[in-house]
């Protein structure tokens, strides 16, 4: 099990949260994804999956990524 | 016909607007709600329907509205 934590830009309310967390829950291999609004940061507890496909799933659904 | 202008607060992004247009356009007599992001504000075409009872249905999902 990993852990990969990136910071988020856009989420801004508890439905921003939502989406993120469920787009992330629903990648094969991801356990959980927490998303910290005041951190702007998902926290995302994992097997093998890349964290290109992490990034992927949170910008289909609007959101960037900031660089680490 | 009638139009209603509400200051809402709380609205941040594209699921509040959803959130607060559907709310409103679940109501008896509602036509039409429009929310602006950028002027925290929600429009609402209506027959019969007591601002009240807009507010009531603003305030039930979470965001406030500021007294006029």
């Amino acid at each position: 099990m990993k852990e990969t934590t990136l910071h988020v830009i856009g989420m801004t309310c508890n439905h921003c949260k939502a989406s993120v967390e469920s787009a992330l829950n629903e990648l094969d291999g991801v356990t959980t994804a927490t998303v910290s609004l005041p951190d702007n940061s998902v926290t995302v507890v994992h097997e093998d999956v890349t964290q290109e496909r992490l990034v992927e799933a949170i910008e289909e659904i609007g959101y960037d990524v900031a660089p680490a």
